[in-house]
């Protein structure tokens, strides 16, 4: 469901609140694999507000705003920080967590030149190169894309970075208070890392690195792809060589971002192609669609486009189903628009 | 004059040289500044039976077939070594004559791949890549070009290395023997190593390098061009990486460079542009002609097609006249299609 059905469906942020419990109680929504009640989505609001996280649905004020076009943006995300940072356009800087020194100096170097254009550096929150990023950025704006909870920092020796950053940059996730991140949130965060900034900058990323599935994410989310390039007998920039074979852009100073991003920040934020094309609105899945659609899911991952041609069921509703399985921790996102039951 | 328009003029190679004093006398052909007899013509074709150069003209077994498609290409070249090598599919490697170890293990490393697919590497015999590039090529097959004459070679330390090469390779020369390279005699001498080849490889060069003009060189003449990447912090990279911002394609190993390659090999070796428009032969340039083009010269670089504009001339009679005053000594080409008075 993208963050303008969304908006439209839950009218402002604070409805889309009040409509997570009932979305809850309708698809059988999970909070550590059980269903959530009412009781709990209270509660979780109250934790929320004494730790300074806000709940904001797509659109509304400090909802980074290319984030909500994206066609799987978090129905609700918690935030904290400072909301207009949130708000301003973003770069993403990404790369190997046993960065080489030349990379750390480089991706420090690159953030800070962003940062003094007046772009947002956004990561998240790893060791090496994000790292590096969001210290070279704590006094101009960073963001912290985390893959757990806002009480679950990973790694924990970040917490002190983290509170740093929060002075005049911000924190985001979509998952509930108390979720400890796992292996697979890692890949699913990225799309957020991703999907809010105008582009994603890879600096080194050996061979099959998690850094080359968010530069993946990022080009089928429309956004740029820049790659610091290296010595090819250098393991650490492989990854990036090969982005830069296949299209992406070579970095070597900031202008070479700047540049590319600036005619894309003149247009007006896009929404999702999907919904511009005057769909109607219906989004009340019936059994009958629910149990077609889940009928056609499994283990293997299927895509939202092939879900919707077998199941004759509208996009909407479709999209709907989905999040329903999703919220009740049954349905995993690929990327790529492909998703699998868990 | 093109390698066609003076293989057509000439005949064959024994043409061209028995054509050459008669050029000399007619156009006032220098040797080290003084008109040349027939005498010395036959003298320097004497010397050079005597270290095993060969004089070939365009066309000719032992000239390289893609050299002879400049416009530019040498009327006459000196050739030592194995003919056939001469007449293979050759690729350039240049870079910085101060170049890292990475740089030259790099460079030898890519070299031997080609090397072992075929094809013939060539290079300046310069310090440094060029140096490293040849010496990893010396028994698959490796062309040097001179700058100088070729009992004249430069880095006078390189004599070994050109000895050992020639065995399974060769080198080229469009100097007279007893020439000493001066500065600019090696912009001049490196068009003909992008010229003989498919594609040009630079492995590491700083900004403004000499290296940089072979390249440019290279895609002036529809060359392939190919660059090394490489740390942003690095200045040996900027050049090349600055190649790749540009539009050059991205070297990691040789399959880059072979995958670009392979379908111009297949296609049969183009000759000039110019010289395919079924332009008359006319290269009989009057008095008249070559006053005309001789006033439209000076020391600032005009380029060939402004000479034809301004002159009237046939496109072949400008060449005609400039090859005159380039034999004479007082025109220098400075790539590009430019031409300026010495």
């Amino acid at each position: 469901m993208s963050g303008r059905a969304l908006l439209q469906h839950f009218g402002d942020a604070k409805m889309a609140l009040e409509r997570l419990p009932d979305l809850a109680r309708r698809g059988g929504a999970a909070h550590g694999g059980r269903i959530c009640t009412i009781d709990e989505a209270n509660a979780e609001l109250a934790a929320c507000n004494k730790i300074g996280v806000s709940l904001v649905a797509p659109g509304a004020d400090a909802y980074p705003p290319r984030l909500a076009t994206l066609d799987d943006a978090p129905p609700v995300l918690g935030v904290r920080g400072v909301p207009d940072t949130l708000m301003r356009p973003m770069i993403a800087i990404v790369g190997s967590r046993n960065a080489s020194g030349a990379g750390l100096k480089f991706a420090s170097q690159l953030a800070r030149d962003l940062g003094e254009t007046g772009f947002v550096v956004i990561s998240g929150l790893a060791r090496g190169i994000d790292q590096a990023a969001h210290r070279a950025t704590v006094g101009s704006g960073t963001i912290a894309v985390l893959a757990g909870g806002h009480d679950k920092i990973y790694p924990p020796e970040h917490e002190d970075l983290l509170a740093a950053l929060l002075d005049q940059g911000g924190a985001i996730s979509e998952m509930p208070l108390g979720h400890v991140p796992r292996a697979r949130d890692f890949p699913r965060r990225n799309r957020l890392i991703s999907g809010a900034a105008l582009g994603v900058v890879v600096v080194e990323a050996a061979h099959r690195s998690r850094s080359l599935i968010t530069a993946r994410m990022a080009a089928e989310q429309g956004r740029e792809v820049f790659a610091v390039p290296g010595s090819p007998l250098d393991p650490r920039a492989a990854g990036t060589n090969d982005l830069i074979k296949q299209g992406a852009t070579l970095v070597t100073e900031a202008a070479d971002i700047i540049n590319a991003v600036e005619p894309i920040m003149e247009r007006p934020i896009a929404l999702s192609a999907r919904e511009d094309d005057g769909e109607p609105l219906d989004f009340d899945a019936d059994a009958t669609d629910r149990a077609r659609i889940t009928a056609l899911l499994g283990p293997s991952p299927v895509s939202l486009d092939d879900l919707i041609r077998m199941s004759g069921a509208s996009p909407a509703v479709v999209r709907t189903v989905l999040l329903e399985l999703e919220l009740a921790g049954r349905l995993e996102r690929l990327g790529g628009g492909l998703v699998s039951m868990i």
